[in-house]
């Protein structure tokens, strides 16, 4: 009888491989499978970041989302899916852990913080060991990549995602606190609307891709038009900085 | 004439040697000098996670906090120190980036999230060449220590300072989001307070050192005083998970 193998959730941080911990890539170096998630008929944008990490022959395992990841998780129909899709991969790794494999899954950022790893985390945490590697978030990658200081001292710092609805996100950045949008995507102009009505459009900056390659950064006053990546980032800065 | 030095800002991460990133390593291995903060008559945190890493004979550069910095930031007299204490920091730096040495400055967690290296950065980057790595923070090295999934789909994050006052902290806790508390050190009775008074002291956990050989973690109700050190950590969670 074997015994269990862990279960591994691997931060690969905001997108540029060198941002990789060196107890990712030791990880990847070992692991019996590794499982990443994607949309189906999408490459895995986490697989793409450690692709030059994985060992020639690893054993993959790609998770793909029956729909997309962007509809409101309100809608029931979305959340029965997205149940069962969840359901099912956690039996799909269960079965390597059962037989003594080690499973690593790739994390966008960091796997605790919005990523779909929780997902698998808390169905398969009773039953088998896990171990999870913190990563660098899209938040930490696409801040530093515009230069921009973004929390000190007595700040408070708010994280909303843009699917909140229009009133509660103008409450949000009525606070005046340095503040990070993640999952912007279709979202944009929801958002832009919501910092006018705050009176804060003037401290918003878009960066979308941040760290990587195709990164882009502007202010969100210079963004011509509200098509963004589902990924891209609004960081809105809180009072003035006082040095 | 010499071409002017970088100022590079780089995360070290929360702890753990092994969550520094690639890019860390890589930067520290050709940096002319290094620099690090901490409290005078101590050794960097910093530093000591990234000792393994630094070339024998490299340049070092302590920058030595005149006081301490748990003390209130509206304290006039804390201020005014403070404020000195980065300009002379900033013009020392200066020195090596007119004379065309690249200065790495140690950052624990991420430089530009309430990281000392911002007030260098804010006071260079219009004068000189600047890079920010950004690294894995302390949050997140505590939560995954914890193995707990802790920001998921539609949840607002926030992340508080335990230095506001006891009023601010409740309105905060009471908006019941998943909430990080940083900064706890002499601050943690008044923040066993505020979650009482805000009916969530049993949505929170208490961790010290997450990520290295003295990591403690355990439910902040088993916690027996009110004794931490200035860098622990309490995560309150947010509403129940839906899976």
């Amino acid at each position: 009888m074997n015994d269990l193998g862990k279960l591994i959730g691997v931060g690969v941080g905001p997108g540029d491989p060198d941002l990789l911990t060196l107890k990712a890539v030791h990880t990847l170096k070992y692991a019996d499978v590794v499982a990443h998630f994607a949309k189906a008929g999408n490459v895995s944008n986490a697989r793409a970041i450690v692709s030059r990490y994985l060992p020639p022959n690893v054993t993959e395992m790609p998770l793909l989302y029956p729909i997309t990841t962007e509809r409101p998780t309100s809608d029931s129909e979305y959340r029965s899916a997205i149940h069962s899709f969840f359901d099912d991969a956690a039996s799909a790794v269960a079965a390597h852990l059962d037989a003594g494999r080690s499973v690593a899954v790739l994390s966008e950022g960091d796997p605790l913080f919005f990523g779909s790893y929780m997902h698998l985390h808390v169905r398969l945490m009773k039953q088998y060991p896990t171990d999870v590697i913190p990563g660098v978030t899209a938040m930490s990658g696409c801040w530093s990549a515009a230069g921009l200081p973004f929390a000190q001292g007595d700040d408070v710092l708010t994280v909303v995602p843009a699917t909140l609805d229009e009133v509660e996100l103008i409450r949000r950045f009525q606070q005046n606190d340095p503040t990070v949008v993640m999952k912007v995507g279709r979202n944009l102009s929801k958002v832009r609307r919501a910092l006018v009505a705050a009176d804060r459009l003037n401290n918003a900056t878009y960066i979308e891709r941040g760290t990587t390659d195709q990164e882009k950064i502007m202010p969100l006053v210079d963004k011509a038009n509200d098509a963004a990546p589902y990924f891209a980032i609004v960081l809105v800065t809180g009072r003035a900085w006082h040095s």
